[in-house]
């Protein structure tokens, strides 16, 4: 028996789906709750493509549930509040990351973390505390509980600003938890993509040397001229490597393609930090002398919590940080997921929700 | 040319000395330096083995040349001190680790931390400020510079004592630096050997929690009875190293073979740390999902600085921490290395340098 998924919640929502592991995405209608004493409910009017949502729709973790609606940097104005609100009224412009869900009550949840909560749930693709399954921002309306709301601050482009949900708060957060926000410091970043290139731009509003480490020799240009890097190392020039070896203070490293950690590694001062925000889908080789050598620490970190998602979108409305995105209707998001694929986007892509995702045109 | 090594230096010493890569050990007549302004010349008691001499006398990490006195562990009595040295006499009571000079001027040293100086001189086997080269503790004296020398409290037994000066620091050091040693903490220990028998020690002495995690299930009762281990995990036993998932605040990993991380990143908490301090000759395999998901570190680190050895030292005296040892006549070292191969010792050796080492017999 198929399920009715518009009349499982009273609250009519309409968004595009992917229905198998060939991730093809479709107009699918499906229903949301009501807006409940702690619920803040709004109007979707952007959401960024993430690389997660490219391996969600073709289910490449394994843990996929169909249909699947993607999209966890999502960004609207709030349509209608529950009995119990207190941080939002209709009318603000809010936004949602990856998480919608957490116990509240464990060690992590009562620090801040949330996200790193083990009863966390995800935006999309999940199952929430009412049983029925998360569905995320390639949507036209959003219901969440308050506590997983971030206000958009009003300095902050909403399309532009939509990727820093998940992008932006997974570089802010480790450079923050592990020191390397400090005036003066020199911070290397591996990768720019959607997440390094987002990373440039939070460590130089840090006060942070940073210098870029990438495979593509073309990018260095863009790097330091449009981004603001201070150097660029290809890192597969093992000259440029070795002179710049022992000379940094920590390490963001985007890449989620395996990878030798050996010459990050090395590029470490002593007692240097090199912090992973990629997932690799196989382990790492992982050399040790070379870190007993130099009490170096290899490191994950995975978003943040809400909090310090707050004090992320904050600072970059302060610092006037956003992604740079290519903003596309929705009807494109089947071509913008191949492209992505492929590396070919200049950093993110953004679906325009609002005008573009039509209900009535199919 | 044969090389006179016992004309090098003015101070006439003795000891044995590897010849080449079969390991063996023999009796060796060298030289040692006239005692400088700020040097401080004793005479040797007790040397541990530590389980890197039996890599260096076999040339195993590359890096060794003949003939090769070993020895890292290195206490005894001071005969005679520079007009320059301020903090030793003659009849104190000293020790001497792992190194015996480094640069004194990069930010490594000027922190205290001359074991991460690039310039760092090690006890044994390397080339000298003279262009000399270090010899070891397996002989009758030894000169060293005094900011290398550590004060061996007068409540501190020499033999037992003298494994602290490696073994000691090597884990007492990552202990306080990844803030394991905080009461109510729980840390694990996998390994008891040589490291980790001190280190279950100065774990417990901090007053932290102290499970022994260990592929040997005949060490449990030793591990809890003997040594202070609060638990005890087989690390093949799946079944309670599931039960024990996600309850470490940190573990200290001494163990140099080739082993799986992932059941050790499991073992942790959230934002746990996992601290390797044995150096397996090949890289290890680093899943890195499970450190995104957790915020969890895998770090390395090395003995410790100066300042930071005489804390431990003076720690050690003030809780009656010693490594538990056999003492071994001098002529029984080739055989104690056939154990040590074996694991086949409770769990330092320490030669009896003093009363064993006899240039006369022979």
């Amino acid at each position: 028996m198929a399920k009715c998924y518009e009349q499982e919640h009273p609250k009519k929502a309409f968004g595009w789906a992917a229905r198998d592991t060939s991730g093809l995405l479709s107009p699918f209608h499906f229903s949301r709750r009501e807006t409940g004493e702690k619920d803040v409910a709004f109007k979707v009017l952007y959401c960024g493509i993430c690389h997660s949502d490219l391996h969600m729709i073709k289910n490449e973790w394994g843990n996929s549930t169909y249909p699947l609606v993607p999209g966890h940097e999502i960004v609207g104005v709030v349509t209608e509040v529950g009995s119990k609100v207190q941080k939002f009224k209709v009318g603000d412009k809010v936004g949602v990351g990856c998480m919608v869900g957490a116990c509240r009550s464990c060690e992590s949840c009562a620090n801040d973390l949330e996200n790193y909560c083990s009863k966390m749930i995800l935006t999309y693709g999940v199952t929430y505390y009412d049983g029925t399954t998360t569905y995320g921002g390639y949507s036209d309306v959003m219901v969440a509980d308050e506590h997983f709301i971030v206000r958009i601050p009003d300095n902050l482009p909403l399309d532009a600003g939509a990727p820093l949900l998940c992008a932006g708060i997974t570089v802010y957060s480790p450079l923050k938890y592990f020191g390397l926000d400090k005036p003066g410091l020199h911070v290397g970043i591996v990768g720019l993509g959607g997440l390094g290139h987002v990373a440039v731009k939070f460590a130089k509003a840090m006060g942070v040397k940073v210098t870029v480490i990438s495979t593509s020799p073309n990018k260095k240009k863009e790097a330091i001229e449009h981004l603001g890097a201070d150097s660029f190392l290809v890192s597969r020039d093992q000259d440029e490597m070795k002179a710049a070896m022992g000379t940094m203070d920590g390490i963001i490293d985007t890449v989620s393609a395996v990878h030798p950690l050996l010459p990050l590694i090395c590029l470490l001062k002593p007692h240097g930090k090199l912090v992973m925000v990629g997932a690799p889908e196989k382990p790492l080789e992982l050399p040790i002398f070379p870190l007993l050598m130099g009490r170096k620490i290899v490191a994950g970190s995975g978003i943040g919590g809400m909090k310090e998602t707050q004090e992320m979108i904050d600072f970059a409305a302060k610092h006037n940080i956003t992604a740079e995105v290519e903003v596309i209707p929705m009807d494109y998001v089947n071509t913008a997921m191949e492209r992505l694929l492929k590396a070919d986007v200049r950093y993110r892509f953004v679906i325009d929700i609002a005008n573009t995702l039509k209900p009535a045109s199919f």
